[in-house]
């Protein structure tokens, strides 16, 4: 579900750009449980890396809130660390939830379902995924919830501390270990259960999505089929236009006001104005109602661009409470307030309003700690500076955030810097497929659902169109990220209902087509 | 081509077994281009490694062999020495030749033909892989063969005696790292050669033919088809009966006579019996020709099975001269040998005219040295002893080897004696499939060529009838080992010309369809 989205970020200072500082771009990005981290600025070549939550706040906010709980065991499996090397490396604990309740056995080779782990806390990605445990039952079927390695307890070395000391104890944090550590596990859970018969279904959101997907694709052995919830797949080299992602967001704007748009639009170079003034920082500072004075401009427009990316993907349509409470479709909520203000109101007194919805919606906030002090390495960035290198761009006539450039160059400089680590940029591609991944799907794939709403500004880089009868795009046009996967709730409108009715016949009919097929063998034989 | 085919060593006394010692059985296994290698036999916990060649040696022969001289540039590229990871280790350089003589080039989507390398130097393999050179011209193909790593030139650490120092510098030495290696360089070549469009037809045989399928099914992106010869990719686990090998074996010397069968069968005992007396072991190597006197039994019986298994995979139809030659249908002359000796003849003594034949087929061989020289640690032994672990057995009803069962602790023990390295018996299956290996690919594969000679006791553990309509079993009954990748001979069969014609037929559909595809997607656009 959740998930932190940290995009690489590249960005280089636009030609025209009316900003005076070369303005080095960078977006963060998040999840439907409304996590919100790492937003990345490059200023004249310093790289400052905004959380906006750390992991344990996070989790010890998400065990007070009303998020529902499912009933699991909580167990462990030893792993490699590298599974396609024999170095002697120590082996590291993989923390997985397991619930057995409605399973209907190895007898009746009641299916598996297995959420694929992303970046964070699994027992999070549990309580966010209401989907997977509501229709269980229905099916007699086994859940797991295995955790991605470098996520949660499931630490190498021992301890975060250790996990994340440096590079090479970091190195074998990547997505091909992490679906090698799902293979694993699958098969040794399966041959202890005496379950080898036993249909394994995957789930998962956003990264979680791309490796269930990746998993279908690599492990077609290991389960016989997957639901790839907001699974930006094409979201590498130039598969999709690097400005997809900023142009959706900015659509999501655009399509409630015109006037919010071009407020939010014209606002960077009147905050750079401000910015550059004297006492420019201090006046900002205190229009935002930031708690310590800011030291940039960057770092409230880090803080903006965050909200409106996050409001994009969260832009659901009925109320939600996690982190934070959200209206429903917060985005038309947050234009209304832009465009309501009286005639005089400045641009920043509208943004000012506007984003209040957003970061103070109960209204309980006196001030905005945007140095929401960072927990030093963390995973996402590791991956987003190592193979998960999604280029990200902004153009003048598409989006409302300043243009700028994806700068590959650029980006392997601040990685090398930050984590003494050059990134693989064409790797994903090379392992998983570029310009022939669709294609290479259509001949040799089968039984994939890629679900996306498409407010959601990941959509841009998923699979928007069937691309075989058995992997089927399921697109909503008002859904957001991964809103499929979450719990059912009264609010839910039709168009969800009916996305998630699909989802169940989908997965019905691989199951009935598995159960024939094995049918068919044993009455042969 | 060729391929020494080293099998996971692992034996139990048996029970009610007539030789007085625990005899621990195992066996070598090689190649279409005649390499033998790597028997190894335990004898009360002692692990012998016998080298019937050891590569320098051999390389030096085939410089001086008959193997037809293919025209190729001889280039190289940098690798990454772990694919998976991030770990800062050093690159290296791996070769490749490549021919670009009859490319149709990018400009006409020309094919790209693509020998998947295996263990050992890649110029042999060129040298006796016919096929591709014969056939890439009616396709206008470029041909490349990539080396596999850790063998040839292509060796980590800038020297074999680097990269095969311990087991922490040949933990890299592994299947799905050379598979990584071929895509990075394919896609690396074909970016730089602007061939993006050109489709790749991969090539194997034996444990090339495994990498071929494998990569078939890992990497479907890269490419549109692969012709996998006697590739055992079944080998593993429990996927077939552990006997399977020696039953085929036998097989070849059964249906040329029962006679030589029973005597083979019953010279174990005897050469055992004559073993135990005085000055027994003076006796054997006396009878057997052996130029320095035996220590052992066991190094006597492990020469001679490995003559009867390499026997068996080059069982070809013609006569062949590679290291050295043989008459065609060489185990009908061993058996005419064996049984045409005087009733007075003594067991020992028809085996050792029988095994001459395969030996020492010029006569010019006064003594045969069993122990040659041992060169060390080689990589397919390291294989064989990580992943490669393939359960071989010997009974009593099908096979005329002495009675052995597969002992999977037996096996670690001597690993980690040997390499330092606990093999992954589970690991092949977990990556690329077990028991749902056929089904897997039938739902999630296409256009694979699994080619057979069932006379090749490798075929055993390949797949043998047809997947689906478009990964295919051709099997021929006389056949052996990958015979249809060799160079065309004037001797060639009609069921070996229908064979190879069959498989260029499919190969022309695999490109058209790719082509015509290509043409209805631009079409369309």
């Amino acid at each position: 579900m959740v998930l932190e989205f940290a995009v690489s970020p590249k960005t280089k200072p636009p030609a025209k750009m009316s900003t005076p500082s070369p303005f080095l771009y960078s977006i963060l990005i998040l999840i439907v449980s409304f996590l919100c981290q790492a937003s990345a600025i490059q200023l004249n070549g310093a790289r400052y890396l905004g959380n906006f939550w750390s992991s344990s706040r996070t989790l010890s906010l998400l065990a007070k809130s009303r998020a529902p709980k499912y009933q699991y065991e909580t167990k462990y499996f030893q792993q490699k660390l590298d599974h396609f090397s024999f170095a002697d490396l120590p082996s590291f604990s993989q923390r997985y939830l397991i619930n057995t309740q409605h399973w209907e056995g190895p007898s009746r080779s009641g299916p598996i379902f297995l959420y694929c782990g992303n970046e964070g806390d699994i027992e999070w990605f549990a309580a966010n995924t209401g989907f997977v445990w509501e229709i269980a039952p229905r099916f007699g079927a086994m859940v797991i919830f295995p955790e991605h390695r470098y996520y949660g307890e499931s630490m190498p070395y021992g301890s975060k501390e250790e996990a994340y000391k440096n590079a090479t104890t970091l190195s074998y944090l990547t997505a091909e270990q992490a679906l090698a550590d799902y293979a694993v596990l699958i098969t040794e859970l399966k041959r202890n259960l005496s379950a080898q018969a036993c249909p394994v279904v995957l789930f998962g959101g956003s990264y979680g999505g791309m490796l269930a997907a990746w998993m279908r694709l690599k492990y077609p052995h290991i389960s016989i089929g997957a639901l790839a919830s907001s699974a930006p797949v094409l979201q590498f080299e130039d598969l999709v236009p690097p400005e997809t992602f900023y142009s959706i967001v900015s659509n999501g704007f655009r399509r409630e006001s015109m006037s919010c748009f071009n407020t939010i639009k014209e606002s960077w170079d009147v905050i750079n104005k401000v910015g550059q003034i004297n006492s420019g920082l201090a006046q900002l500072t205190k229009t935002f109602h930031i708690c310590r004075e800011l030291e940039s401009v960057d770092s409230l427009s880090n803080w903006l661009e965050s909200a409106y990316s996050y409001l994009a993907m969260v832009n659901y349509p009925y109320p939600t409470d996690f982190l934070m409470p959200l209206p429903g479709s917060p985005i038309k909520e947050v234009c209304r307030k832009i465009d309501s203000l009286p005639d005089g109101a400045s641009v920043l007194q509208r943004i000012f309003e506007g984003i209040s919805i957003y970061y103070n919606y109960t209204g309980k906030v006196d001030c905005f700690d945007l140095n929401d002090d960072p927990h030093g390495m963390s995973g996402w960035d590791w991956q987003a500076c190592t193979e998960m290198i999604m280029p990200m761009a902004s153009n003048r006539t598409t989006s409302m955030f300043p243009e700028f450039y994806y700068d590959p160059k650029s980006n392997e400089e601040q990685c090398l810097k930050d984590f003494h680590v050059k990134p693989r940029p064409t790797w994903i591609t090379t392992e998983f497929g570029g310009h022939e991944f669709k294609s290479a799907l259509k001949a040799f794939g089968s039984n994939i659902i890629f679900s996306n709403g498409l407010l959601d500004p990941w959509s841009g880089g998923s699979v928007l169109e069937d691309v075989s009868e058995t992997i089927v795009a399921l697109t909503t046009k008002k859904g957001a990220h991964h809103l499929d996967l979450r719990a059912a709730t009264a609010e839910d409108p039709d168009w969800l209902l009916d996305q998630r009715s699909s989802e169940i016949k989908l997965i019905r009919g691989w199951l009935d087509e598995h159960y024939d097929e094995k049918k068919a063998i044993s009455a042969y034989r």
